[in-house]
């Protein structure tokens, strides 16, 4: 398992040995009962970080958004959000399965919901026909590995909050994208009443995500989490992780795009294989190939008998993704491994 | 009220002297237990007309769109949809709301769910993020007063048939789209599984709708159906009115449509305004002006004024039904009152 | 089918000959657009009878519930009810499908929900593991023909305003409990924030019900009764029936009481049946038999084949319903049946 | 923290060095793709002692049961239960809030099920008035620290399958149900379709519980933990718990079942202070007192002042509840307590 090079997420990164160490060691309590003194540190360092007044730690970036959601919501309301966002497109319909929460969807190409989009999908007042709009969620980094400049962010949160309709925003990976934007993620965290953030994924924790917002938001979240069963006991043990990953984690996320750009850089150099620079903003390299014999799983096999897991075509092009355990020395050996896989097939 | 001219919807016709004899007359029974006469008539009829095993007799549109969505689908499943369609766009989001059900919207401008969306937003099996494809919904005539054409639908259904997706079509106005498309109902109604079309609206009974589907199906919508409070007592007194409809309407929708076109040629008579007459499919006229001073509330207001209840502009155009409580005369009448307006404007 | 003697309920009910006059001649509109003058009538006579400030015509008495259930809760809470309820038992089980809301059941044989019940099941509030308790439902008279006494509708009442739990009656047969109280229908909805009341059963309107409240609470009602689909067009036409029940039926809805209990003690003129005077307390006969070989399949098909519908037996006993088509003739026909049919079996 | 005296729950159970050990050397990988060796292992365990094909690990009891119920049914149906059991009192409500699943509630003072129950509240088929029935929840040892006998839940069970619906059991705390029958849990386990049990509690694992079924039962419920947010990435470090826990902690649960049995006799030499020792079968002690100046909150702060966590009144007793971190030298502390506040109000 240790041994495998995994471009297919930075949700497969293992923690480190500070993690480890800092789970065995962690003090804990019932959280159910809010008495787990690490889940209650973390939670406090997180709400700092967004800029929020609370945090809530949850099991996952889906629990931290679907939370979000239903705390945001009644039933029957309508969220305005993008139709490839992870809440919409990756969250198993659960808005509208836990919430009954239905879609107005934007589907623009850049991924991006604006202050204009918002203008025009808002739902007047009065006319029977038309659900409540009660939600707008926005998303940075997208899941597409794009980022969205602040001011987009900004205009559209400001439409939202004059309309009265709140808006949460899906911060998975809120540090890639304060990396790119060469800000601080509170500063993202501003555009939107709730954000979720991630400690797995480019953070390397085993485990959770921090749902961020207003005390009163927090208090009738840490209800719903309930709801969904993702009240933990000592929750503390995953925690302590999460303490670490700020602290070990924040200061080297930069690696991960520079890796990103030198992976994309190197596989330009392969006959047949392509890589827009441009669009390298996080630690997601996206590519082509114009070698026509060049077969999805085939060199998906390839590459896992050289220990390497990869992803094959999704929809018409390939996606990379770099993290803790990809270095130079893993990239170089997937180009080496790329290239005799292209050159096999050119 | 009688004396109004109304082009808002055809909605508001009202039940003709022979339907409110059929009422007054109609042999009934109580419908929760199935013992209605006039009701089982016209379930047979509906039936019948779609070419269906067996049809149920509800509330409205809506309702009848509703039972089918939750009665194809399991909570939690997508829906594949037209984002201009009824069903996602004027139904307060019931199918999330009453069925926990989702959607994966189409967004083109011609209001079609085509073939090749159905291939691009049908769900993969096996990913855990992904919510399963449960139901496609397509719309005969449009919501918009266009009509799609059969072969679309037909793809459609061909594709989603391949895949195990059912397919429910909301035919509010099927008959206007028969006509526009010189085929027989039956025909459309043959692209899904299931169809809805209404006796209120163009055919001028008071109220309801007949959802058409397999005997399974319908058993099965005949409990959604009470779920919703739908089921109804002496129903027989408003199939009654459908019974009438159907023959004494069917054979006239046509003028609907030529008043359509007559209004719209007039209209375009009137210096400032523009109806394309080539969006004139059923009963439908769809205008703009580009006079500066042509104001929405003062021209409502004009109307009212003079008998004619208009609504305001919607989005950028105005639109206009016909029905059987507008014919030439109260045509004229319009076409003289906005001629009269449009000039104190220009 | 109207020679039948249907004791099976009294949603069998025939409009009258001025029911279908009424019907034949009423003023109608787009009730949607609440245009509809003659709904609109029915609303604020069925407001004035329960002493409310606003009223809202629904497709059945299923519907004023479950509307009045989604209007009053918010998804996730829990409502305390008697097990026996309407709402709870005979409604699909619609709180939790459609609304999302729980149940905290009162299992007493009485069917009724008292202060007592409340102050015990009402959930405390800051307990993460508990649902919110977001409303009581009350029932009168109790679908069971038991009619709950007033002081203990008043005392839940005061029980539940004094804890801000909000209160819906289900007075589907208000009219026979006022009756059997002595006192004015009114006085029973004044123990309730919103109350329900047919105008089919025994009022023998074809179809419909009333839901009354606040404007407020009777706005955000329409809103919830179009997300079910229960907007109907020129529902004035079904209004006109209700305006008119309420004239001619509520005068007479006394003689439904007394042939109830001329019809009990002609039975218990029967050997081996058995009905229990007490519990006539409006319109329905409980009885049981000691007769051994007393089939419950066999005397539904005895008294059908003399024209008398009949339902079997529900769970140890009958029951028999009387309304405005059951007369003293049809009582004596009935008895005379039952009597050879027992004799049969003696 | 750690020198507190926690007697609210076994939930507040701390994790054993042995397991901090095992967290901090777990092999992981993503759970979500099925990648992580010591889940996986974990999950094959959990099966075997259960007996069961396949299992799944959950973020606590309460998703364990919540997935259940959702994996079970379809929207609409009803749910036979206790009206005690922890999936219907303890649960938020949630089988109506996600599943849109009610409740037919069994209000047994013993808090069992029994197939007689089954008998009188499952639905017969074809009324349109009711839900179908989709499930019924068994429990052991149930949430009131009371013991299920083997043949009730079997015949139960034989009822329900008789009927084609299944059964899920809430085995929370199966282990301290089977060593109070003197049976194995898989024989508990056999009396339900599926089963859930927690590693938390008197485990002492920090996080977690298993859901197990078979195989086709847990391939739909991981569909149902993703919809919820349950799906968490490197969830090995929280099974390596687990792990240990069935090592290390089965072999001792019955020191906290003597432990209960010690306290509840010690309890009953303080005047005024009363435990039925009858009702001691697993690891709970519910007692009562009779001193009219006991004070709930005074007694709790007395109590927390001397370092020791317990609750107030729970309706008319007190509960205490012992586990891995209360041995005979804290049971005699407590005693010491309780008996210097008893004498204090006598």
């Amino acid at each position: 398992m240790k041994d495998w090079i995994d471009l297919r997420s930075d949700t497969v990164t293992l923690p480190t040995p500070a993690m480890r160490r800092a789970m065995a060691e962690a003090e804990v309590g019932d959280d159910v009962y809010e008495d787990d003194p690490t889940v209650n540190a973390l939670q406090r360092r997180a709400a700092a970080l967004m800029g929020k007044e609370a945090a809530l730690f949850v099991a996952s970036g889906t629990m931290g958004n679907q939370v979000a959601v239903m705390t945001h919501t009644h039933r029957g309301d309508e969220m305005i959000a993008s139709s490839h966002c992870h809440i919409v497109h990756y969250e198993c319909g659960s808005p509208a399965r836990l919430s009954g929460v239905c879609y107005a969807l934007v589907d623009r190409p850049d991924g991006l919901v604006t202050a204009g989009d918002i203008r025009r999908l808002a739902r007047p007042e009065g006319d029977p026909h038309f659900p409540r709009t009660g939600l707008v969620c926005l998303e940075n980094a997208l899941c597409s590995g794009e980022v969205a400049p602040l001011e987009v962010l900004r205009d559209a949160y400001d439409e939202a909050r004059a309309r009265g309709i709140p808006v949460h925003l899906d911060g998975a990976r809120i540090f890639n994208a304060a990396l790119a934007l060469g800000v601080q993620a509170r500063q993202i965290a501003a555009c939107a009443d709730s954000v979720m953030f991630c400690i797995s994924k480019g953070l390397c924790a085993p485990v959770g995500s921090l749902l961020c917002g207003s005390k009163d938001f927090i208090r009738r979240a840490r209800a719903n989490r309930k709801a969904l069963g993702g009240g933990m006991r000592q929750a503390g043990v995953l925690a302590a992780c999460g303490l670490v990953a700020l602290d070990e984690m924040l200061p080297r996320l930069g690696e991960d795009h520079e890796n990103a750009r030198y992976l994309a850089g190197q596989l330009n150099t392969i006959p047949g294989l392509y890589a827009e620079l441009a669009r390298v903003r996080i630690n997601m390299v996206f590519w082509k190939t114009d070698l026509p014999r060049f077969n999805s799983d085939a060199f998906v096999a390839f590459m896992a008998a050289r220990g390497i897991k990869v992803y094959g075509i999704l929809t018409d092009e390939y996606r990379f993704v770099t993290h803790h355990g990809v270095g130079r020395a893993e990239i170089d050996q997937v180009i080496a491994a790329l290239r005799e896989y292209a050159a096999s097939v050119a």
